[in-house]
């Protein structure tokens, strides 16, 4: 396990509201790129009108694809923003919630928003950098 | 998608430990009243003795109110307090896991605890106001 | 309910980036007792090649073991850490998806990381104080 302990003094926090028909990582990653976001963490709840999971396959080094064409409650949306090739990229899981209550989840590939998803992003003032791993072939943080 | 920067400098950290047949909307509502919160988000685990979860739908403009009268642990509850007609608003989900593990969540609409449930909420310096919105029938957050 | 303020103006936020084959709850703990963490919340997302999970039962006073041997993505990881017994104690529950997107979660007794695991980690400067509830049998927080 590595770790670093981040720069104090100065982190910002923004609440983005996603309105109907919103992409999510799309919205996230533009935001990003705009407020020059560097080493972000965030937390959202809200529903979706449809979502595109991903299963990451030990065997492929891929993600399996797993598309809930429904409206969902989100009940976590967990993740962090860090540089990758010089743009903040957005890594995001999700869990959300069916009709019936059950809860399905998993790597958050793309999702609309209906009616509203509530997002707390915060920023602190210092720079997390992702590069390739050619053992699982994923850009992971080095802290 | 809209934004905006909350205030910084003089965030307020609480951490708020329910016990055992507390119910937690009130119980976050009323702190949330006492200590003039206007602007916050939270985070929590513990366990529930039963939930009232809600799932909304699209056609009724409504929650589906799907009662959970078991023992259940809090694997992840989510939310914010922001103001609606002048008051603090709590809008939570949460994430609960049976005795298999398996999981299921919704928007909480109520839950007593059994025996515990840490929450931390950082409130910041600053009003988040809820406004009802025709298109969904909800109140959602005007950033 | 009870409830505290934690004390302001000089929390630590950390960044750990597990990797393949770390045990997450001795990593949490062996970190936060270096860097001598005394009131922490922390979330986190990645990926596991196994966890057991745990879920409390009323009536024996310990907790059923659930445990799950294959690979999942770590959809929300929450918890705290406070002092018991003059020591940093992780308190962490997590929800975890499979394969076919469902989702499954309780109280982590332990974890192994495949291939990374992403956990934010803030630390307020003040103490939190597990003590030992005769009523649950379970050390729990008092604020």
């Amino acid at each position: 396990m590595r770790s670093r302990r981040l720069a104090d003094g100065g982190a910002r926090t923004f609440v983005l509201i996603f309105e109907a028909g919103d992409e999510v990582v799309a919205g996230v990653e533009g935001f990003a790129a705009e407020q020059a976001i560097t080493a972000a963490s965030l937390q959202g709840i809200g529903a979706f009108s449809d979502v595109l999971l991903g299963f990451f396959e030990r065997d492929s080094r891929d993600y399996r694809r797993i598309p809930i064409d429904e409206q969902v409650e989100v009940l976590a949306l967990l993740g962090d923003v860090a540089l990758a090739d010089g743009r903040p990229k957005l890594h995001a899981h999700v869990v959300v919630g069916k009709r019936d209550g059950s809860a399905h989840g998993g790597h958050l590939l793309a999702a609309h928003v209906w009616p509203t998803l509530e997002v707390v992003l915060v920023d602190a003032p210092d720079r997390l950098q992702r590069v390739h791993d050619a053992a699982s072939g994923l850009a992971l943080i080095r802290p």
